[in-house]
């Protein structure tokens, strides 16, 4: 069996039974029932998911994937081409967004080379796993062969179950690459029946002119390619990206292996949609860092089902979404593992 | 001149150049701009608030002020009057929810008694400056004397120039009083004219029976007081409580000394409501760390003029929201001071 289908079957639901009893531990706090909210889901679930009551939160690593995109041929981007590998050398140098976010949260950003139009040299914090020179131009046709979109899912996979070995507790996603909100508005298109329009930004900040040429080019891209709603894996290859390729094996691996996975945005969330509607139970590992400023990112959270933790009119992408959202999310596993209960701090409990 | 009237008059407005300088500072950073949202925001408020483009951000308390109500007799509260000390004692120890996630954060916290019903012993991270033993029970007249509430609104102010004194750069406010939801929503009513049923909602956890009660309680103590809309203090004086007055009173210490200040939930956005009310330039320091479940908050923070920063559904007050949002703040900070400009990163600027 290949990598992603041995992945696929890999992926269980999260026990129900560890949920009720990370529960009933932050019942025993030394606070009213429920009053820590969403802290209190963050800890339970994170539990759940490690299988442990007690888990570690310590190594955190943010994969930050690079891609280029043939599609911006067609000028749908504020930014040119060239902006990718420029700012893959600005990760390495840790002074983009991300990497301040990523340091503030103690975590460690790796990039992935996964579909860069440019010959990197190996460099400490660069992962090179490219499986193509960037995307084709989709409107005119295929951004990617089915075996592409696969090769590239198998580079997240493979991370993945890297960072399980080496005992990492959470990995979050992060992406690079010029154009990329353009296959995103496409692939949740495609995969909710929406109309571009609907589903269709400004990404990182074109002006009304540009935006109704970019729904036109996207709309053009699907009826070119009519890819397959119920085929997640046709979507991707037709009108997605090889950044995306690789946060949706990121997402899926890290459900085999049993790790939390925070999604940074619209784009990254693009790729865990794609994970998602491959395996139902991989939602059950995931953690939506953010509510995107781009409009169809609330479609693609509803579809998965996944309730955004920060809502801070964020519109950057790279991961540095999932950075703050991993540690609010540390904070809940630490509610759980640190907080006295009643007994211990001798509080009377409450009567409801 | 006394204290408070002192520090009334050392309140200035924000400088809008600061705003602007910091504001032009974030727009050379390499991301598209304003592509940060609310961070950027976060970075260019501490920055003016603070008077230096490249604030620093490593020394951040919370004072954790608690108090004691006499309205707790009138069965409001799903918790016994005793907890507040246990509470206390808690805090101490580092076991409550307000200490994990202060740690969490890089924040000290510091327990004030400024009217716990108690008498507690000299110790480490308690700072006795008791007004009262508790408020009174205001269904039978005032809970506080207007001195008292001046004494108490005074005892946040000290602690605000000492804090400035000390070199701390950030301060958020956090609370315990059993009861303690009661005050606060009979001051929202009192201020802005709403109804108490409309601004009042379960506190720690109460039922349907004991929330009509408590809504029939405040109703009856606002009949009584009579308090005076146009002065604060008459509000807080006669519906208030001894813990909320000194969270009112260190939000105008920080205006005065050019101090961010981070406002936790309910009961300490009615301390800064009566801050707000009392100065106009106040709300300029003020960080709403965010939207609590209970529903008079909204109010509140549309009253004042400020967006909250989370929404996490919590109800636990002490602290706890504080906490979370001084971390995104000071990333928000990073961002301004550690990312890079296009030009040192020779990164291709973007066309709108």
């Amino acid at each position: 069996m290949d990598l992603l289908n041995e992945t696929l079957a890999k992926i269980q639901p999260v026990n129900p039974d560890c949920l009720a009893q990370a529960q009933a531990a932050l019942d025993n706090k030394t606070k009213p029932l429920g009053s820590l909210g969403r802290l209190e889901e963050f800890g339970r679930r994170f539990a759940a998911i490690s299988g442990n009551l007690s888990p570690d939160t310590e190594k955190k690593v943010i994969f930050t994937f690079a891609g280029d995109h043939g599609i911006v041929e067609e000028g749908i981007s504020a930014f040119p081409k060239e902006v990718t590998p420029q700012m893959v050398f600005n990760f390495l140098r840790g002074g983009a967004g991300v990497n301040v976010l990523a340091r503030h949260s103690g975590a460690e950003v790796r990039v992935v080379d996964v579909g860069v139009d440019y010959d990197f040299d190996p460099q400490p914090g660069l992962i090179v796993r490219k499986v193509a020179k960037g995307t084709k131009n989709f409107v005119q046709g295929p951004a990617m062969t089915r075996e592409e979109a696969i090769a590239a899912m198998e580079v997240g996979i493979s991370l993945a179950f890297e960072a399980k070995a080496e005992g990492v507790a959470m990995v979050g996603t992060g992406e690079m690459g010029i154009g990329n909100t353009t296959p995103s508005s496409a692939i949740i298109s495609a995969i909710s029946g929406k109309s571009v329009r609907e589903v269709t930004h400004r990404g990182t900040g074109i002006n009304d002119a540009a935006l109704e040429h970019k729904v036109r080019v996207i709309e053009e891209g699907l009826r070119i390619n009519s890819p397959d709603p119920n085929d997640p894996l046709d979507v991707l290859a037709k009108v997605g990206g090889l950044e995306i390729a690789g946060i949706a094996g990121l997402v899926l691996g890290a459900a085999a292996n049993s790790m939390p996975v925070v999604v940074d945005g619209f784009i990254s969330t693009a790729g865990a949609l794609i994970a998602s509607e491959l395996h139902p139970h991989a939602r059950d590992y995931i953690f939506a860092a953010h509510q995107s400023v781009e409009i169809g990112h609330r479609f693609m959270l509803e579809r998965i089902g996944l309730v955004p933790i920060l809502d801070l009119q964020l519109r950057l992408g790279e991961g540095t979404g999932a950075a703050l959202a991993m540690g609010l999310i540390e904070a809940g596993v630490k509610i759980l593992k640190e907080m006295a209960t009643f007994t211990e701090a001798g509080v009377a409990e409450g009567e409801y």
